[in-house]
């Protein structure tokens, strides 16, 4: 690909990565782009300030990257997430070509992909003004990358619909098929979700009604739901687990919900009945064998 | 309400709009300012250039508002629905404070409701850079009131939800109750829906599975669905008949969709069963009162 003249290293290194993942979501190309994206954010966000931001969370801690003329800042970055060794996240990449994730723990690589995620976004709200196109894009493909490592497999992103005298191809977010008899994964990943969201238990009530409930599993997987205030400096989770109670009661079920930085409030509707299951990112690797079971 | 230096007469009008729709979405006095607003609004446009437009649909011209600099182009607007002469407008205000809005012809209607939208619009395309929000709840009060004096009553946009062990409160676009043993009306308003529409149907369906399906009778309200390419000046019309078909198979049903620039794509969808009921706006004040039969 040829370069693109004055386009920072790590926008040239986007635009890589989107053509490869289009190319093949499961090639190994794959996994080297997103590495040298990660090398290329952490040595670009080395050399910025840092300035420390008040949580309304008490078991959580952020700050956010700082401009070094002090007037512009990333969103918020959970210290206790973000990884400032690589190793973690090198590890990571080592595990994704090897496939054996698993090697690592849960913690260690929720831990590794957050990382990953919140350089490239923070690095973007830096270098650019107001385009949130661009994170969610790099977030989609970087968890699409790793879905499909782990299932073996690349997405889709449409179905066709058949039904008596309709035929239609629906477009959908990311579509892994096991094939006969094996389930199939209608996965959505939203760098947050916010009063969109119900799109997504939308989406997968039209799944359902087409072609039978079961028979695609609803993993909506999502970086965070914080919002920071650049005027106080206060960061908050935005979260409305009564709506997703009552979506997942009267629309659709969705089988996970999974985050890189888990929200307290969605954490809680575990211990709701009927629950929803809301896990860290990490455990997915874990559990995808089960999820049909 | 005390004016704001140097804000446009227009936006000054508007802030009143909004301030007064909260209070009282049925008053007279909403009409009032819009109608100020209407005039305002006419006149800002009347000394601007136009341009024509190409039009993806043999049936429909459309032209744009231009800056005097040549350098600013509005949304496209619907020559045969524009009303250049105010009369049908000031007509159309004077049967809202009469309550006979059917003294006018549906033609009549959704032409002096296209025109008092579109020339708003218009105008916060050449006053504002990229703000899609002003418009958005501009129509929305402006058709809120439409509605709310047909019906007689006051909109909520919140519902509350009991259910066993389950209490809180849902937002909603506009309910409209009409009492007991009548229909609940749910009424989304949006300049154009594009790939969110779905979100409509989803509330639908919370609606129709928390109070019983038949309770409320979805009655979507739109005001176009074109699309200005600001580089080609083509017009297109951006529509979805397949997903719009899905969506009302296997999430609800909307009982009508109504627009003052009716898609022709969507204009079909009323010979297809089974039939999705798309109308000029102006057709809901003649069947208002059968709705619920």
């Amino acid at each position: 690909m040829p370069r693109r003249a004055g386009l920072h290293p790590i926008l040239q290194k986007y635009e890589q990565l989107k053509g490869q993942f289009k190319q093949n979501a499961l090639s190994g190309d794959v996994t080297n782009v997103l590495q040298e994206l990660y090398s290329e954010a952490n040595s670009y966000l080395s050399h910025l300030d840092t300035e420390a931001l008040t949580s309304d969370r008490l078991t959580k801690e952020y700050f956010a990257f700082k401009s070094n003329d002090g007037r512009k800042l990333s969103r918020a970055v959970n210290r206790n997430l973000y990884s400032t060794d690589p190793t973690i996240v090198l590890d990571f990449f080592d595990r994704i070509r090897n496939n054996d994730i698993e090697a690592q723990n849960v913690e260690e690589i929720t831990k590794a992909c957050y990382t990953i995620a919140i350089a490239f976004c923070s690095s973007i709200d830096m270098l650019k003004d107001n385009d949130p196109k661009t994170p969610g894009t790099f977030f989609e493909y970087f968890m699409g990358h790793l879905f499909a490592v782990q299932f073996g497999i690349t997405p889709r992103n449409r179905v066709d619909v058949l039904n008596l005298d309709m035929r239609a191809s629906l477009p959908t977010d990311f579509i892994f098929d096991l094939g006969d008899n094996r389930p199939k994964f209608h996965i959505p990943i939203k760098t947050s979700t916010r009063e969109r969201v119900v799109q997504v238990w939308a989406h997968q009530r039209v799944l359902d009604g087409v072609y039978g409930t079961g028979r695609f599993l609803g993993l909506l997987s999502c970086l965070s739901e914080t919002k920071l205030d650049h005027r106080t400096k206060v960061v908050t989770e935005i979260c409305l687990p009564d709506q997703w109670r009552i979506y997942q009661l009267f629309i659709s079920q969705l089988k996970r919900i999974y985050y890189l930085d888990m929200p307290v409030k969605y954490e809680e509707l575990n211990e709701f009945f009927p629950r929803i299951h809301v896990k860290p990112f990490g455990e997915f690797f874990f559990e995808a064998d089960e999820l049909s079971l």
